[in-house]
């Protein structure tokens, strides 16, 4: 591959997506940044960690863009203050579930790419260990690979990698640390913006990860 | 099918969107229309059609969303005003295409349809006779429908439908004409918001199709 080869990433700033954003640095690509404010309770926090993250990782682009729609259609508690989020593991899919978040991110990057001529797309999502979204699956990814490389100009062809798909999130915080991945930088928690709540779900599968990876997290949490 | 059943139809306001929400709504449908603002250069014109036409088709309900994304990004004639907008049947992929449009279209319409429980999303592309987009093929429209069912939850399976994709745009006038499709309201030329160009890609296909149909166009032309 050339080392100018262009990846669009998308990048909450959370754990995931930035130990992907390194991995695809790391592989040699360009970085072209790709942040979504859909009106998640967390989103100022996030946005603040996407532009510091960029800057560590000499990204040649990065931008935000809006997908308020997804709090106007709401039905998730990341999007609905009215809707608690979870304190722990719920079976099946959780509430913190956005209606095909991952697809509607996909296809903007898509679009992004084939403006920028970048020959391959990096998601974050996780299948086994990940918080049970259908939209992070590895057949869903490769059925939007599918349609993206079907819908735009043939000359575009392009690749949705998803690096960490089968990892276990302790497997992806030592990846991390491998690749010197500013974690004090990344956000997790659902609740809060200011200190991590510690008990929802996600803050719940971050501390676990850094536990098992025997890696200290270095963010600090209310409890 | 129950006529209660619910669809998602994407309607731009032009006439083959406008054919399509009229086929879902003889089909029994309530509908839910969706319109996007995404920076095109008649979307003045397009929104007070969307708004006329959801009227006649007594549309459940009809919402517009933001996706100015895609004039960011540009590198379409629609919605970058540096770029004409040919006058012409251009061969190949007109500049008119607007990078991976109907896949974010449809992704967030899909979003829309597992919010509602909608069991289809209607579409009014145009393989054969349309303006030669490669997001307008039938198997471009059944890739994004089999990511859509993958990636959302699994009770909210549904249908993309597209009624027209394989008809001619005379047929389409024809079928819209039956369906007493208030042609009147609606839009398709690229350039213009006042009285239509006449000459552009778009205004040339529609007033063949009318000619060809045998049915009086009641819109105006400049030219």
């Amino acid at each position: 591959m050339s080392h100018t080869e262009r990846a669009v990433v998308l990048l909450s700033g959370g754990v995931d997506s930035t130990v992907t954003a390194a991995i695809a640095k790391n592989r040699g690509y360009e970085l072209f940044l790709l942040h979504f404010d859909y009106g998640q309770r967390t989103e100022l926090k996030e946005r603040s960690c996407f532009a510091a993250i960029g800057k560590v990782l000499k990204a040649k682009r990065q931008e935000i863009t809006n997908v308020r729609f997804l709090e106007w259609i709401g039905h998730s508690s990341l999007t609905d203050p009215r809707i608690p989020v979870p304190t722990e593991d719920p079976s099946g899919i959780p509430n913190t579930y956005v209606p095909f978040r991952n697809g509607i991110f996909l296809s903007l990057a898509a679009a992004w790419a084939e403006t920028v001529a970048a020959r391959a797309i990096f998601i974050g999502a996780m299948q086994e260990d990940g918080p049970g979204y259908p939209d992070t699956t590895e057949e869903f990814i490769a059925s939007m690979e599918k349609a993206i490389n079907l819908g735009r100009r043939p000359e575009s062809e392009c690749r949705i990698i998803a690096p960490i798909i089968h990892n276990t999130k302790a497997e992806v915080v030592k990846i991390g640390a491998e690749l010197l991945v500013p974690f004090g930088m990344t956000w997790s928690c659902y609740s809060s913006e200011g200190v991590a709540c510690g008990i929802c779900q996600s803050c719940v599968m971050r501390r676990r990860a850094f536990e098992k990876a025997g890696i200290k997290d270095p963010i600090r949490y209310k409890v």
